[in-house]
Parts: structure tokens; C-alpha cells; sequence
């Protein structure tokens, strides 16, 4: 089914401009990488929005909530509302919403303050997550670790804190509350948690517990259209006139396509013109370039 | 292709005595659960012994080794020699002798200091495990962990320890180290840590690993027979006239079928009767019975 790609050129690129009203972007490797901002992105994002294009920014990275991505865009010189900025933390939270989660159940989160702080702000009762940061187990014949009934999911997520205590009290939640959900913000396997390397991503943390509790979980992030109801609810734009530009094929690519995007694959994050290229490779956005700069040169051109 | 399994009773009791020259024993669930010896076993043992019976103790637990091992069966008053045990801390030792890994090469172990142990006494050099346990990680910008480009194998086991130091590190030599080997010890999901619960098995940690490499590994312990030609040459005894006894059906059973030997589940651990009964189990061993205790009160009827 796959065509191949095409590198952006000038003749395309305006094709591309004028048929798209809404840009999405993925952050890590396409804004950023790790703190450190891309070249360039500052001014191409200014273009944009002078030429009237609706800016949305969607990161599988559930370690933030939107208002912590807001001050990070803030703290790298870049002006973005909390209200373009769709992060796994949220979508997890949604999905809540949209599945009526009970009020009187709460949910055990193995991630980041992000994915607490979007459930705080959805009214759901949470706990887990930093707080059980430091917690160790020593494997005496009386070690037991009793675990809240009243957790109805468990929401999982990149964990740089990850740990037994923390593993045992989400596995035991899947495996003992009757119909307790088993939430993934993503999947994504590594991501450039510093600039100077590649670390586990939360596919890591999401497959241990994968493991221990031999289910499957509900992805609410990126190749998951979860989230798109709710950009279409808010821009009013239709798929066909979106672009997702992205540095991963499996999700923001995937994404893209299975939610009738555009797609443009940029090479500044994790994905080389090699791996695009490799016969083994099945997903082919329309369209590839180095770094979403490249746009603000073609718009001169 | 599976038949039902009967319940051990006087009359197929005494065929399988008879026919049976080796019983080969899971130990957690089957033995013992965590510290606590299973009520019967020590006189079960020893008149299986005085009945000319030969004795395996073969175990996916990998946290120890087995002299370890040994010396916990004396701890519990049984003596078992070193000899008679087959951990797979121990069968991720054989298999990197049998694969002629290189000696310059070393081994990076995720999990406990049995497989520390085993690797040492196979002459190869290993780090990681216990060592690591402290480790932690703070995702400052200039964070990097800086791996030995001589690694030539992860070896991936239960970790109580688990973080996320351990996880980049193992990550990266997969992923990073040209041909490194990706070794589990065993996939079991949950075990019986302690007496009072179960807990994440090596099935999670390996998880994890297959999450953040997309990698899948070379499982050495049950269900695969790897161990079964170092058994063979041990014991001398053909495999139809072994008895596979455990507590679990998709290791223990499947191991035991998979190598052609008798099986004989025990529900003193992990598997109940209802879950053996349940249609959608398809791993029938040939018989079934509560305790290997029963065989003590069989066979003096």
C-alpha cells in the first residue's frame, strides 16, 4: 500500500502549504530534543502563524502536563497557549472522562506529575507516580504490599523512578480489582530524555507490566486517534487539511495516517533517511525533510 | 491435542511410580513458597530416595545460584546436592559456554548475584546485578551513562533492584553492541517472593527490556529444554522415564511436555484446579494432585 516519500522541495512544499490550516506537531525531535531547542524552530513557528496556520503541538511524552509544556515552550523563547498542546497526560485523562469513570474509584499511576496533575484537573482522585519514587522492598518472608480496591486503572507512563514497589502495586491493582482499566499514555520504545542520548521510553514501563500482568493495555497516545475528537471538537479543521510532522513512523507518522493527515516525517529526531529508506521499512509519510526549518527557507524560496 | 488430566489416584499413581526412574522438580510453589517449607515434601523426598528414585531440582528462579539454592534446601533441613539443581541463573551460564562465547567479551546481568555467580564459576566475566541497585538517574541535560562497548551479552532475570540506571545500561549494549545477545533466564510473569503474595517475575523485567530494545530474547530457562541435554548427560536416564512436577502450565508442564517426559501439576502453588479445568487452558499435563505430599500417603496404600 506504501508509496515512497518525497523530500520536500519547493514546488511541493507549496502544494503542502496552501491545501494545510492546521500543522501538528510532535516535540521531542521536531521542537526539541531533550532541552535543548532545534535550530530554527522559533522563527518557522512565526511564520506559520503569519501566514494564519493553526499551530497544535502533540507529545506522547506523559512526563508534563500541558501547563508544564506551555512553560517549557515559554522557557525556550517560544509563545504557545496551554490550549494547543495535546500531551498523552491529558489524553489519558479523557479517556477517563469519556469512559465515565466512576467518582468514588481512583486511579494508581506509574509516569510523571503530568499524568497526575491532568487527573486532578479532570476531577479523578490519583495517586503513585513521584510519591512512590523512593519506596524499596526488601523480600522478607513478611514483605506484603496491600493495595487500594477502589483503584479502577492504572495509567502508565515513562517513569524514570521506576521500581519494584511500583511495578508490584500496579500489577497487583491489574491482576486483583475486578475490571481495573490498564491505561499506556504510549509506547514509544526510547526517547531523547537528554540531548546527548536516546533513554528507555514509556513502551518500557508499559511492557513490564504487560508482563507481570499478562494483559494488554489501552493506548491513549500517538498512533492512537484518541485524541483526535478532541482537536477536531476545538480547531474545527478537518483531517484532510492537517499535517502531522513527526520524527517517529510507528506513532506520529502511523498517527498521522490513521487519522486521514498529511504526514511529513522530519530527520532531526530518531528516525535516519536510511531507516525511512530500508526495504523492511511499511510506513511512508508523503512527504520528509531534515528539520522543520527547512519549511521557513522553502517559504522564501 | 490435548486430553484432560486425571487426578493422581491409588491405580495410575503406582503405573507412574513404576515407569519413572527421575523426578524432576519445580521448587517454588512445589518445595516451598518463599522461605516457608510445603508441609510433607522432606518425607516425600526421602522416600522417593529410598525407593531408588532419582532427584532434579530444576528452577526458573535465577536470583540464586546453585550452591545457593543448596544451601537453602539445608536451611530448610533437606539435603540436595549441588549436583541435583538446575536454576536457570545457571542455564544462562551453559548457554553462553555452548554458544563458545569469547572470552574477551563480557556479560551484563540485570537480575541477582546467582547469575553473578554461575557466569564466574563458567569463567566469564560479568558485572551489573547488586552492584547496580543504587544507582539512580537525574535527567539533567548533560546526563549520559556511558556503556562498555564490549559487552557481548545482556543476561535478563528477576530484579528486585530493577531502575532505570539498569534499564539504559541494558538497552544500550542491545541496541548499540553489534550482535549482542539478549539472554532471559526465564519469562515467568509472577512468582512467590514472599509467603504472603506473589510478585513481578523475570517475565517483567524481560519485558521491559523487549519494550525499550523491540528486541525479543533467547529464553534458557522453562518452558525451553535447553536444560535438558545437560539433565540427559547427567542422569543417564531417558526423558520418558522422567517426571516433570510443578506448579505451573505454561513453564513447568510445558517444559516437561516439550521434552517428552510424564507431567504431573501440583496445586500448592500457582495454578488452581478451576484454571487447569477452564476451556481456555490448553496445556493438559497427565496428572494432577494438591500436594507432592500425596505421593507419600499413595504410596503407602
Amino acid at each position: 500500500m506504501s508509496t515512497s516519500s518525497q523530500p520536500l522541495s519547493p514546488s511541493n512544499f507549496r502544494d503542502l502549504f496552501d491545501s494545510v490550516e492546521a500543522f501538528l506537531f510532535d516535540c521531542d525531535g521536531v521542537i526539541w530534543k531533550g532541552d535543548e531547542l532545534i535550530q530554527g524552530v522559533s522563527q518557522t513557528l512565526q511564520m506559520l502563524r503569519s501566514k494564519g496556520k493553526k499551530l497544535v503541538f502533540v507529545t506522547n511524552n506523559s512526563w508534563k502536563s500541558r501547563s508544564q509544556y506551555a512553560q517549557k515552550f515559554q522557557s525556550l523563547g517560544i509563545s504557545v497557549s496551554q490550549d494547543e498542546i495535546f500531551s498523552s497526560s491529558f489524553a489519558a485523562a479523557m479517556y477517563l472522562k469519556a469512559k465515565d469513570f466512576p467518582s468514588q474509584n481512583k486511579v494508581y499511576v506509574i509516569g510523571g506529575e503530568g499524568i497526575l496533575e491532568e487527573l486532578r484537573l479532570a476531577d479523578i482522585t490519583a495517586f503513585g507516580g513521584p510519591e512512590d519514587a523512593n519506596k524499596t522492598i526488601d523480600l522478607k518472608q513478611n514483605c506484603f504490599v496491600e493495595h487500594d480496591k477502589s483503584v479502577g486503572a492504572v495509567v502508565v507512563g515513562i517513569d524514570p523512578n521506576i521500581n519494584y514497589y511500583k511495578l508490584q502495586y500496579g500489577t497487583l491493582c491489574i491482576r486483583e480489582n475486578p475490571g481495573c482499566l490498564f491505561i499506556a499514555t504510549n509506547r514509544d520504545a526510547v526517547g531523547h530524555m537528554t540531548a546527548l542520548q536516546e533513554w528507555p521510553g514509556a513502551g518500557c514501563m508499559v511492557a513490564a507490566i504487560c508482563g507481570s500482568t499478562q494483559k494488554e493495555p489501552v493506548v491513549v497516545g500517538k498512533p492512537s486517534t484518541f485524541m483526535m475528537e478532541f482537536l477536531l471538537k476545538k480547531f474545527n479543521v478537518s483531517c484532510s487539511k492537517m499535517c502531522m510532522v513527526g520524527d517517529r513512523l510507528d506513532t506520529d507518522i502511523l498517527f498521522g495516517q490513521n487519522a486521514g493527515c498529511k504526514t511529513l516525517l522530519v530527520l532531526s529526531g530518531v528516525t535516519t533517511q536510511s531507516a525511512l529508506q530500508d526495504p523492511s521499512n511499511n510506513i511512508q509519510p508523503d512527504y520528509y525533510t531534515n528539520t522543520i526549518s527547512d519549511m521557513l527557507d522553502l517559504s522564501r524560496a
